[in-house]
């Protein structure tokens, strides 16, 4: 065989320019990028600060990811806890307060991948659950990191269902202190992030007993590991769960207590208390207990939902318009993936839901600090509503953001599951999302039981909070659209939502009247109706989804398009839906068949349409590439140069495995090669 | 604080009998379990050679998997090559050979975690397409691995459309050699398997040149390293792609040639050949180029997408009964989640789903071989159906059982999450058979071809192959089902599918002849209509897999009950997919709401029923906890303390980080603790 004699590498030096095929998509925009990424940001003013917070992060070295997809466990977590301890030198160094308008764009811009979150979920739960006094204490002492807090409630049995957790606090009135045991395998304390290796303190839920009464689930502030040398402390048993599907970052730990006491201040007690004597007094809800909880449910969802959706839009629709494969037209160069239809009904709903779902978390915020300020004030009134809306929506903006960010990942082929695309990495990480801060069926079946009691109430006449007075107008009636464009009205769509809403939930407390009139027990007839259940309360989340995107679109200005192109968006997330879920609305005739054929043939037009404008929508979410972290999603789509760039840097190409001198060069050797 | 000095750990030590929760549920089995395995394997006397030869492959400490969810993609492969060497000396040793009936449990035992699967994809490919010269001389040489090879096919800008492959084979007539290069960056071959760091040789699928004159894509043999050291041949620039959702022990790679010559000879020439004056002969269809990628697009079927869905229904229904979280009835124990109606609603369709695909799978592999038999005789007329009904259920088994598997892997919450529990490997992998192989939207489109094909020629009243004549048999009608145990009869449900496939696939080629006729473009309207051609294509799949599942528990001897479970099974198949698909049915109203409402009723009635049986027929797939690998899904049910104890192991518990020094210490020592 004759072989020249050149083999060095001269393809893939440097990146230059923007790939023609990403830039001519540009040109035609139909709206203006920059005013739309203000829109999102909530003023032009905002999208500076977030820039201006970005660059100064983005710019330090130690907060660099390029590492990021070669890394092992125990190096993401040291790396982690690096950028922790620096993010605050650095915030400190700018002037920038923790509770600062920075403090948001900080975290963006490190991507979640920073050690201590649970650290500040400790200082939350002190916050909301502590009396004054506790916080005067520990507050400081947890700003200023003399201890590392970590909030301990999920155990390796019990998750949702708190009152099943099975760590015991037994007060012990002669030492003035709680003793804390883990009496069974099963209570272990198990997945509290920073727990696994850095804690030093944490809050520990467990059933209080006093003189042998048990009196339900309180929090405890538990010292763990000696602030002097890390070591832990007597009784105390904790350390990594290992490997998990992503979070390699943090060490989610494993606690067990045995006879640890700690003293009667350190139970939580601004809702109640364990006065010296024994006598327990309780000073509101018991349901506070779960404000935490709801609070960070809804803290989560734009960080670590949204956010990701976005990103993996942004890589995918960048993508699919520098990708050409086969020919759309014999004779014709290869087409951009995005041009064909199957490709735009992949990525495009995608990117309406992001849109959709940025509009309600807006909303969901404004409810929460109204519903938290009236908390303060000792008001629980809304604490029924708050938490039935945030655990419904929780659920269907993480489920539907999963399913949309695994769609996103599989439309980029084989290099989406590279994970230098960056797409696998945000869909293990969002995936979680779906079973942490509450699992979502059951969060679904809570706004299930919320549902059926305001449809009861409503359907007697009794008042109903704001979200669901559209219970008491039940009508029969059908959908009077005679054409295809009569489905861009959003009022068809709206109502077609709420028919389906209303008819979801109505026939199933139906059918849960009936078993329960034919003799079912009430537990039994419920949990034959929970398929039910589950459908009735996504369908009231897509429907107040749907009526507030309507809503945002109405109220944003007309300039530069941007309404126009929100109005698309909407149509288009409405209309996926009710394609997706032809049955519920087919189901009763308030959408015919020919109707259906409507809403499918506006929908597909619709995608055409959007197409147009997909690359300046995704730019509008404004990351930079650092923030993407994805050899596909740059803005510049030089991405098979970055795929091959970034491929040699990996440490399976650093390495000269072992394998070859231990089992390969045997096995080739063991006879005289012929080759 | 007084502290007890007991602190070692005297928990989770050593795994004792079954969890009574889960031998409970074994008690029960309305059917015999070794004599459903026994069908499932194809007879008892295969299941006692399967066992026989998983116990020589598990009882090796080489090809323990104990250490896997710990390692890093380095130690992966060289674990990978370790094993795909000594497995080959295992099999020497007992007298296996590769084409006896105990490789298949080989490879199933070692659960594809073993390097040069694609040596053996190498060797198919030359034995299908090499002329009998050929054979003569590789296949011996690859047999007694003198060589490794693998298979370059993809590239880094082409991958299901091979006519787009840019690599080129230049013949140069005076020196009677091929010349292969790669003519610019995206003609890279990127993604071979065993291609990064082992094959000495590979197979290259590139265009054809002779005289400047261009005759598509032919696979040719090129040898990339040297059999003696290893070293990369001269021309030949190659390496890994880098970290992966999966697939960690497979060294994908990446391939560069530039002036590589190889001899005329090594151009794969069973269906044409290039004559030493460059005179271009074929000997049968180009497609046969295809026959390759179809026939390891069946043989992937069971092994990489079935088998993995039956251990994820393993892993989380025995899970699912050892889970006890919150209460059915006030005052009563926890309840195991397996008995809530969601949990049910959750797992028990994936279990039927595999039980269907397992059936079905059988069906097509009968297909295949009589195809590959007409082919070996020259006989090229099977293989357009054999192409589209291999791809069409390559589509709908990996989407499907994709989606199967995350939906077990939710159901078992946080613990599913967890690596540990077997899932999350099982689910990164089983994604990318969504990918490989043909992206499944392109091979859904493909069947949707041979379907329009065969609508119009049936309509036109000509012959069309057996899979497809029911599209000859056009009728509108209407469901005739009055209550809901009509549904529970296979001619009702399957009349259904059949319907439903009819009317799609008839109404999209309306569409499409109504598009062509109102002046667009043929390829313009083909891809105005792909969305609804796809949906026309699942369907197609959808009813011929529940019209096997059918078919074969006619076919099931009534012993035991086992006829009897499958039933139901199937029955919970069929209506899980009319439940999940309602608007499909409901369409054109040949299911009215009325109905759907009987399919419901019927279709969560069976939840209930194979819930007492879901034990037992997870049982029945007969998996070893050691090919498991479950921390969840061992045969005991001891699920916490496996937990516990694995998670001990991990190398996050081994290691002092030296984060604690580097940036806890000084963190936490920044001021005289007050703690």
């Amino acid at each position: 065989m004759v072989l020249p004699d050149t083999t060095e590498d001269t393809q893939g030096s440097g990146l230059a320019s923007v790939n023609p095929d990403l830039a001519s998509e540009r040109l035609t925009a139909s709206f203006c990028v920059p005013r739309l990424t203000a829109v999102l940001d909530g003023g032009a003013e905002r999208t500076r600060l977030r820039r201006a917070v970005e660059d100064v992060i983005e710019s330090d070295p130690v907060f660099s990811r390029e590492n990021q997809y070669f890394q092992s466990q125990n190096e993401r977590y040291e790396a982690a806890v690096r950028k922790a301890v620096h993010v605050r030198k650095k915030m400190q160094e700018m002037g920038w307060s923790e509770d600062g308008p920075e403090s948001v764009y900080v975290y963006r811009a490190l991507s979640g991948d920073v050690a201590f979150l649970l650290h500040r979920v400790f200082m939350r739960s002190i916050s909301v659950l502590g009396s004054d006094k506790q916080v005067a204490k520990w507050i400081p002492l947890a700003s200023e990191y003399q201890l590392i807090g970590s909030y301990a409630q999920t155990e390796l049995g019990h998750g949702t269902y708190l009152q099943g957790l099975e760590t015991t606090a037994v007060f012990d009135i002669s030492t003035q202190e709680f003793i804390l045991n883990t009496p069974t395998i099963s209570a272990m304390k198990w997945w509290p992030g920073d727990m696994g290796r850095s804690a030093t303190h944490t809050v520990v839920f467990a059933q209080l007993y006093i003189h042998g009464k048990c009196y339900g689930v309180h929090p405890f502030i538990v010292q763990i590991r000696s602030c002097q040398d890390h070591s832990l402390c007597p009784g105390v048993i904790a350390g990594d769960i290992g490997p998990k599907m992503n979070f390699e970052h943090i060490d989610n730990g494993y606690l067990m207590l045995k006879n640890v006491r700690i003293p009667r201040e350190n139970m939580l007690n601004k809702f109640c208390e364990v006065q010296p004597d024994g006598t327990y007094i309780r000073r509101g809800s018991q349901k506070i207990n779960y404000f935490t909880m709801t609070s960070v449910r809804i803290s989560l969802i734009s960080d670590e939902v949204i956010l990701p959706l976005m990103k993996a839009c942004t890589i995918a629709i960048r993508y699919s318009v520098v990708r050409r494969q086969s020919k759309l037209k014999p004779g014709e160069e290869e087409a951009k993936i995005l041009d064909y239809q199957t490709q735009q009904e992949k990525l495009l709903p995608q990117l309406a839901a992001a849109y959709a779902f940025h509009f309600i978390n807006n909303y969901l915020h404004e409810l929460f600090n109204r519903g938290y300020r009236e908390i303060q004030g000792r008001n629980f009134d809304s604490l029924p509503e708050l938490h039935a809306f945030s655990s419904g929506f929780k659920a269907m903006v993480t489920q539907y953001c999963t399913s949309g960010l695994e769609i996103c990942l599989r439309a980029c082929g084989g290099h989406g599951y590279s994970l230098l695309s960056g797409l696998p990495s945000l869909y293990t990480k969002i995936l979680a999302s779906c079973i942490y801060e509450g699992e979502n069926t059951i969060l679904l079946l809570q706004t299930a039981r919320f549902l059926i009691k305001c449809f009861t109430a409503a359907s007697a006449g009794q008042p109903v909070p704001p979200s669901v007075t559209y219970l008491a107008a039940v009508k029969p009636g059908k959908c009077p659209a005679k054409d295809k464009l009569d489905f861009l009205s959003p009022d068809i769509y709206t109502e077609a939502y709420q028919h389906a809403a209303i008819r979801l939930i109505s026939s199933t407390a139906a059918k849960l009247q009936d078993l329960i009139q034919s003799g079912v027990e009430r537990h039994e007839a419920w949990n034959q109706c929970t398929v039910q259940l589950v459908q009735a309360a996504k369908a009231h989340c897509h429907y107040i989804t749907v009526k507030n995107f309507v809503e945002t679109v109405e109220k944003l200005e007309n300039t530069a398009g941007i309404q126009n192109i929100m109005k698309h968006l909407c149509d288009l997330f409405a209309l996926h839906g009710i394609f997706s879920n032809a049955g519920i609305f087919l189901h009763d005739g308030y959408i015919t068949g020919a109707q259906m054929d409507m809403v499918t043939a506006s929908y597909l037009d619709l995608l055409g349409i959007i197409r147009k404008d997909a690359v300046p929508l995704v730019d509008a979410f404004d990351f930079t590439d650092k923030n993407l972290n994805s050899a596909l999603g740059s803005y510049d789509g030089q991405v098979y140069q970055r795929l091959y760039e970034w491929a040699r840097k990996a440490p399976t190409n650093k390495q000269i495995s072992p394998a070859y001198e231990k089992y390969l060069k045997p096995l080739l050797h063991n006879k005289l090669s012929k080759l």
